[in-house]
């Protein structure tokens, strides 16, 4: 079954090293899944994929509906299948991310995603860069940040066991589109007022990775120092 | 195309972490790929598959080909697509290594198949564990190890970036298999005397999780210690 796979393409550790080169288009990237997050060549933005359509939310907090021919450094999808919502009422993203390790395992990738009111929201956009590129620390230090109260909207993202930190980012990724595209992106924190959680367990993990792009094939990616790396850039 | 993707069933932390329950038949196994490596369940010997056969390497020395159930907590494999063999000669392990990741991204997973004569081969097995099963450290340190000179054979196996430690084993991960089964196993040290090198690059990686799996679900996986305790398995 499609709804088994998760699909990637590049991974964390390229943004990380600064390679934001474009790399897949969007058009060929939606053809794995309709749901999602990633971000856009030259870091232009926080991706949501929804319903079948791409979103990039820019520095300036604009939400642009993204064409088949953009391309994309990093980006996660599936096809969303939900079969087992809940209600969740009132949790902060630490008894949220609780309460979902508790009842899944630490070893699956799955899909997190919450439609409903949020009495909390705070997200960070990363901006365009141009060559050479910086790595996504630096990148990060000089994200715009947004915070909304009492929106509605949707939470998509994934959960990836620690042991692909790197691969992916481990733990929670989670990003953010409200319902009239006035707030969006990387979520910082937030708090649920109301809503509907669903868990989309993965049998398959589907690596794709950009072996034509000639930066990527020829450069030396330094993994002793990811981990920290990757916790500075993305919480 | 289907030669552009390396399958892994199950990942090589489980292993260390003593998840040896067979989680996916052999049969399955080769609806993926025709060539690979792995091993069965228990870790019931080192695994080779060519030609769309998969054999196993038992700790007495004995290969035996595997019927289509037998079952398997952990395999790699591909479709064989020779387009672009070298010739090699008189070639040690480091030199092999050496020559190779000059001569490819050592980002990009890879298959490594050479055919032809090898003035020194050693090789190790495991062997079969029952339940409550020890980590792979222990097992491999109870390891059976064989040599041979000027063996014909196949070497097949993978190369991994250092980002996939614990994914897979990250370098290189080769197995032996010589024509007439007398000699085989994961190859601790070898040196070419002549053969034909192939590599096939992939553009995708695709991980195939047992999540069915009740202690696969609940195992509390120690990242931190997986790299060296990989260099001691796997060395």
């Amino acid at each position: 079954m499609e709804e088994d796979t998760v699909y990637q393409h590049g991974t964390l550790a390229m943004l990380i090293s600064g390679l934001f080169d474009g790399t897949l288009p969007v058009s060929s990237l939606l053809e794995h899944g309709d749901s999602g997050i990633g971000t856009c060549a030259g870091l232009d933005g926080e991706m949501v994929v929804l319903g079948g359509h791409a979103y990039t939310i820019r520095r300036d907090g604009t939400v642009e509906e993204l064409a088949g021919d953009v391309t994309v450094p990093f980006a996660c999808v599936h096809f969303d299948e939900v079969k087992n919502f809940q209600s969740i009422t009132n949790l902060s993203v630490d008894d949220l991310e609780a309460k979902i390790l508790q009842e899944n395992s630490r070893n699956v990738f799955f899909a997190v995603k919450i439609t409903g009111t949020f009495a909390k929201m705070t997200t960070r956009t990363v901006f365009k860069q141009e060559k050479p590129y910086p790595g996504l620390v630096e990148v990060a230090d000089q994200q715009a940040i947004f915070t909304g109260e009492d929106t509605k909207g949707t939470v998509i993202g994934y959960y990836a066991p620690d042991l692909y930190q790197g691969v992916a980012s481990s733990g929670f990724h989670l990003h953010y589109l409200s319902d009239n595209h006035q707030l969006g992106g990387h979520i910082l924190d937030m708090a649920v007022k109301d809503g509907e959680l669903t868990i989309q367990p993965f049998v398959n993990f589907n690596l794709h990775l950009p072996v034509d792009n000639a930066d990527f094939f020829k450069k030396r990616i330094d993994t002793d120092q990811l981990n920290a790396q990757i916790r500075q850039a993305e919480h």
